[in-house]
């Protein structure tokens, strides 16, 4: 494994040499490459299925279709479109000695992705990650081994073929031989996670995609860095000036849209005063989503047509609830006071917080970033929907004539 | 110790709402109360310095004297001049749905920094995290505890008398009860570093200042964020192009400016066409700098009048040498050919990619950033100088008017 590891960071180095152009023409082979391989990836699956029983919930997240890759392919060239978010200078300036900085955006190197079940997030995390210019290394679950199997196949076919990249100084010859590797699959073993999380100097950051108990397993053990997405404990806090009708819809949309996303509301706080509106509140969700007013379930991320409701004496209360509860993904208010709602965006320690709109938004998509790798509840690094521009690091480059320091 | 945290985590949502003027007010009150209490400062650094002798290189780090508490106060008001941070728009946009969306820099929370000997660390790190709206959490070693008390004791002193932060919202009164807390000082024990490093949920981030020994501690044992800072194994790359003249400041500068500090060059590459250069190359530091042509000793951070030596083949052999041996700090070629430059700053994967300057520059004040605490040598999260920019993260604020997600 140590050789994967050692290759995935050579090849992170022969991606930096690739231009926007060439990433983009290997994603539109792999779309076209995946709409080719149905059968193939279809079969890679069925092996794969023939283990669950289609009642199971996991049946559905494995299936692959044909519909579903013609998805895969459209995201694939989806991406492709987007413009690179390498090489951007974030600042630049000349020193009045002289020398000549730039802040400039530029690959982490090596990302290492662990996730659970569904197969497409193969082509998702290579596809984001080649085009920022980054080697990715893939940990599935045993359950999709082999459909993840035939994808990475699928997609180092397409790499072998592609042109290797070329050195951009003429003079030497490149030190990067053979061929272009983008993506790496790891046996699905806790071994192969325990050594993952330890490839200090291999990997330059870990991204667990999947549950809490993932999440924290992950940040527990890891040496290397790491940036925990997805877990969201999500509150919506109906104020004493909050609009009937805004709350009714923003509620039932942030609830309802799709219970099993990380965006989606766990707890309804709803000021003191405004209590004999409840009923009215909750009337769009009526006979679908089960309220639960125990204390002991607050902090419960419910992934269900389940919602907590807990009534506060103000706004305040609210604030310390959600600080003790939250997961710092997304927050809600609810209010037409504009000092309250000045009060909770200042207050609240969370990637996105909104004022009368949903939950249900937080999405790289809907904040037009693009496509996006996941949802970051931390603050080290980015925070948020995490899109093309979140998966680059920077450095400075400082260009002189001799200058020294005194 | 759990009780600390805690204080720390609700001091952090206090701090939040203090304005930049109170936050430049008591720092310069700090500034203030450190030059009027010398003697007091002195006194407990005398019985940390009485375990010593004055003949330690210790006794040196560890000693304050009124210059060096001149300089202190100087530090500290000069942070206070420095623009805040925090409130920085970083992105805006009104989405197609009428969604306002912002993206505004705000504090950490709570950031933990675990440092060796030198007691002005309190005062730098202090003062750096308070005019950055995070609280901070101090674990100095057991041989500055005397100092370290008493310069926390000076500051708890001046936030004491602080106006408390004041309610942005008129109508509800503030949770935030009691004096203004901003800095918490760990025992100097192994159980409060562990204790910190394991404060999931307390503690937003942890910067490790000191030795390898110390950050390869940090960074294996923690789980909550950190940033390694500090360790630079540096190079410089005298290219088959370089200027003569140009390479005998630039290497002599890297080098013997100040050999103990992080950005001190510690191996130079030389390009095999010019190995008759070599004399001349290094004349500016004879009888001053020990030339180590080892193999074995690549990759030594020297901190000392010590600089390895060897020959490469060609600019391709430097990059994969620096690849393998630099720690991604900072890094130099001297070159007059443009192609070997860009390919240079391209490949080579540190913080800070020099031409024809010396590595002696990376440095928050020397970039412009104004006051750093530290330069980070990873890649998630801040890159290189961290000055006050840096020690903050963002989050989305999104307003709406009843807008729901299809």
């Amino acid at each position: 494994m140590k050789q994967m590891f050692q290759n995935a960071k050579e090849a992170s180095r022969a991606l930096m040499l690739l231009t926007d152009e060439q990433r983009n023409d290997v994603l539109l082979r792999v779309a076209e490459r995946a709409e080719a391989s149905v059968e193939k990836l279809l079969a890679a699956n069925a092996l794969d299925l023939q283990k669950l029983e289609p009642s199971d919930p996991l049946y559905d997240r494995l299936l692959l279709t044909p519909e579903r890759i013609q998805g895969i392919a459209a995201d694939l060239r989806n991406v492709a479109k987007l413009p690179s978010p390498l090489g951007i200078i974030s600042k630049e300036r000349t020193l009045a000695n002289g020398l000549y900085l730039r802040r400039i955006s530029v690959p982490f190197g090596v990302i290492g992705v662990i996730f659970e079940a569904r197969p497409n997030v193969c082509f998702d995390v290579f596809s984001l990650c080649f085009k920022s210019g980054n080697a990715c290394i893939l940990k599935g679950s045993r359950s999709a081994q082999h459909s993840n199997e035939a994808i990475v196949a699928l997609i180092h076919g397409v790499l072998r073929e592609a042109d290797p990249p070329q050195p951009s100084l003429g003079r030497e010859s490149s030190p990067f031989k053979g061929e272009l590797e983008g993506v790496f699959l790891l046996p699905p073993t806790h071994e192969a996670t325990a050594e993952l999380l330890g490839a200090v100097g291999y990997v330059d950051l870990c991204i667990p995609r999947g549950g809490r108990k993932l999440i924290d397993f992950v940040r527990d053990n890891a040496r290397v860095p790491v940036i925990e997405t997805g877990a969201g404990v999500v509150h919506a806090y109906f104020d004493k000036d909050g609009d009937l009708e805004k709350g009714q819809r923003i509620i039932a949309n942030a609830k309802m849209r799709r219970v099993s996303v990380c965006n989606a509301l766990d707890c309804l706080l709803v000021h003191r005063d405004r209590v004999g509106d409840i009923p009215a509140l909750l009337a769009p969700m009526k006979g679908r989503v089960e309220i639960v007013e125990d204390e002991a379930a607050m902090g419960t991320e419910w992934m269900d047509y389940k919602l907590s409701l807990k009534i506060v004496d103000n706004l305040d209360e609210a604030l310390a609830h959600i600080a003790r509860y939250g997961s710092g993904h997304s927050e809600c208010i609810i209010t037409e006071n504009e000092a309250a709602a000045a009060r909770f965006q200042q207050m609240v320690d969370a990637a996105c917080v909104y004022v009368n709109a949903p939950t249900s938004f937080t999405d790289g998509a809907q904040f037009g970033l693009g496509a996006e790798i996941g949802i970051s509840t931390q603050k080290l690094g980015p925070r948020g929907p995490m899109a093309l521009e979140e998966m680059t690091t920077y450095k400075w480059l400082i260009n002189g004539n001799g200058q020294v320091r005194k």
